[in-house]
């Protein structure tokens, strides 16, 4: 049996596991990142996090074929590096060579929506699939792409940077310095910006009554309000739809996948979010009734998407 | 020696070719298509253009290989037939059964956006690359996805109808039925519309002296005024770059391939159009100065392209 070692590095915590080559977690464990530190001592617990989880699984590290790596942010592949992380502070850092030295593994890298994609592309909603591109909906929009079962990484990395697709131009500002991006309308924040902004306006809605504290609006708020009946909630929600529907099929009318698979928290949701996000996104498809059009799922792997698809990154 | 017949189908023309195995043109010659008569008779022309191709190019059929087909719509690559083609009456012609079982050779279909940049990839400025997007600004935008040398065709090969995703949702109407495609802001058509409606509003802008007849306002009307100074054309010339810079910097955000290429007749316009292309669409892609961007160029084989696609079809 062989086995492989995924890591998923996050701004709060270093997520690790240990799989099969079908991608099966055997044993995975967990420590906080403190992103605040040097690289170097983040690289230490990554890598003891690694032995540890050998240990525990009661698999020798001699068994292990390979290890990946999911970075939150952009990273350099065929050099090992990570070219910027906005949470840590390891930019330029050789991750890969740091790591495959003390583990005595090839390393490979990927950035985690990446990794999720093929997570879930592998073992989760996007299984049995030839083609997915899956969005992960969290405090921005981020993207990966599988074609014919491999991550599609595009020039030196840089493709899947769906959030960063403008569907609005000249709207809503969007943090990579664009206005009107898919991020700026169908991110969790985005839901949050747009719940508060109809609290301020409608003092009379239920959302206010829901939350009374503004800076505790969540990404939740809002289907709770629409739950209750409140027509202000409703009008947000459906503007969220709206604009999520338009990327889905803005994505769809590009790549034509098998599925586009929807993950990160606004998808906690399940069927308030996909069943009207069906009806909204089929009918802008090129093409109408006369062509087939990709699934819409919503990912099932939760957080072991990232392990996961580190793990598989040696064959993708 | 091998040898393939690429066929274009168009709505005015039927172009064909004979190419050797690396896609270079040997012969070609065209008819008219006279699209409204039957698709048996539009068949029956192709296979005697074929046959007349081969003659004077002197070179046996029994040393083509096979047949490859754009057709200007959607078609079904699997079963070889026309689902949709707005300007013919051939929606369900078993086109690639017919003309394979005349001419005793496979035959391969796909839409003409493909073939072109398929073509392009061969032979023109898509040459040397791993992987190209084109975009065709003419009556719509058109797209061909070319991903480590294969075109991506999709799920049914409904993949690349990037004219479109919405870049301004909300805004202008598209001929598919939905609001702020990026065909309704780069297209040809798009740029004639806007063209017009700044002469209507700005009666004493030169563009009214250029060309008097609104009814023969071209897409090189708006540069012909801009070339001679005038305020009016200038706007409207930047204001199609921005749309045509939103749409290439999407496009290279989603799949950031080696190259973008454009083709079309506003792509006559040169550098006039390329410079300040390039400096609208860089600053637009995600990673800013930190990441290569795709190169940007317009196509260098014009009609030929789809000819030469076709041909390579077999190949892709």
């Amino acid at each position: 049996m062989k086995y492989y070692l995924g890591i998923d590095l996050g701004g709060t915590n270093i997520k690790a596991g240990i799989t099969d080559e079908t991608g099966t977690i055997l044993y995975k464990n967990a420590v906080r990142t403190l992103g605040q530190r040097p690289a170097e001592e983040i690289a230490k617990d990554m890598i003891d996090l690694c032995r540890f989880i050998c240990r525990n699984a009661e698999i020798p590290l001699e068994q292990v074929e390979a290890v990946g790596i999911g970075i939150p942010g952009t990273v350099d592949e065929k050099k090992g590096t990570i070219v910027y992380a906005n949470n840590l502070h390891m930019d330029g850092f050789p991750i890969g060579a740091v790591i495959g030295k003390a583990l005595g593994k090839p390393v490979y890298l990927s950035n985690d929506a990446n990794c999720a994609a093929l997570g879930e592309f592998v073992n989760g909603s996007g299984k049995n699939y030839d083609s997915i591109v899956m969005v992960t909906l969290g405090t921005g929009v981020g993207g990966g792409i599988i074609l014919k079962g491999k991550l599609w990484g595009g020039l030196d990395g840089s493709a899947a940077e769906i959030g960063h697709m403008v569907l609005k131009a000249g709207g809503e500002a969007c943090s990579c310095g664009r206005t009107g991006c898919w991020e700026a309308y169908s991110s969790a924040t985005a839901l949050i910006r747009d719940t508060v902004r109809a609290m301020k306006k409608h003092p009379e809605s239920l959302l206010n009554t829901i939350q009374p504290d503004l800076k505790k609006v969540s990404a939740k708020t809002a289907f709770l309000g629409l739950a209750k009946g409140d027509a202000v909630a409703k009008e947000v929600v459906e503007q969220y739809l709206y604009y999520l529907s338009e990327g889905i099929a803005n994505i769809i009318n590009t790549l034509a996948p098998d599925a586009v698979i929807l993950g990160g928290g606004v998808c906690n949701e399940g069927d308030t979010l996909l069943r009207p996000l069906r009806e909204l996104v089929y009918p802008k498809c090129y093409g109408g009734e006369t062509v087939r059009h990709p699934d819409l799922k919503i990912a099932s792997m939760g957080n072991d998407a990232g392990i996961v698809g580190a793990a598989m990154l040696w064959n993708s």
